[in-house]
């Protein structure tokens, strides 16, 4: 498995990934609903940002994208999001992309990396991101409307890079 | 004064408050440099969000804006950004327009308001929130840039409406 920048040609096949996991909206907060087209627009993103596929024989495994967490004077904080082709979950892809983005950001000079938004259900993400130094912040009670467990917590998560 | 929902004419007044506010980049995570265009896409909101403004005597002297703090599943919680004229401030205006943007979301159906990113130095914001019924739910570490402070950090705060 071989982690590189996006390309135009990767889209063709990220965008199963993407549509698959908003479906369920069962781990992020987009819009169930969510086209293609914006699915590409937040998606793929440009410097300062970066979008990455973890890819093996020309397949896209999963992706990756990440970028300054807010503007002006929080823009030293990175975050990051992940999404794994739903047949080769628990194999290590999201692990490695969450490894991949972090020394990227290190690299870039941020300080830190920021999630916002850590459904409290995803214990295998959770789990990956704790190991890779991620503490939970906080907890926002409720604020995930999860398809079968009703609502449940969404944790803000954090890595400091001192 | 009086809060009602923001018209056209009332942005020539907005801009200047929020010009200011951006420059200071002592409260908010925006671009210091965020030009008049990109600040009004930001402000100005569209339903399902809300933006209104705090006026007296045809003065417009804070301006709020609110809507869904995520999508998809995280979309029945509600967020809201205040600025006030920095000449008025500490008179009530931007607690008014906290308690107004609260009203409003409870009316509409959200289940809570969530704040990202109160910078800890904002202590005279975070007395207003809490007040109001805001609890810290966490604090990043030195996630704010502050431009006499230094890095400080930023709290996310929660009120529940249940």
């Amino acid at each position: 498995m071989e982690i590189r920048e996006f390309t135009e040609d990767d889209w063709v096949q990220i965008w199963p990934i993407v549509h698959e996991v908003v479906r369920a909206a069962d781990t992020y907060t987009y819009d169930p609903n969510l086209t293609e087209e914006a699915a590409r627009g937040t998606w793929v993103q440009t410097p300062p940002g970066r979008t990455v596929v973890a890819v093996e024989d020309g397949r896209v495994l999963g992706t990756a994208k990440t970028g300054p967490n807010h503007g002006g004077p929080g823009s030293h904080i990175a975050t990051a999001s992940f999404m794994v082709d739903k047949d080769l979950r628990g194999k290590g892809v999201g692990s490695a992309l969450c490894a991949h983005v972090l020394e990227w950001a290190k690299e870039q000079g941020f300080a830190g990396m920021q999630f916002n938004a850590v459904a409290e259900s995803n214990v295998a993400g959770i789990r990956v991101y704790e190991r890779l130094g991620f503490k939970i912040v906080g907890t926002v009670p409720g604020a995930f409307e999860h398809p079968t467990l009703g609502r449940i917590g969404l944790h803000v998560m954090y890595c400091d890079f001192g």
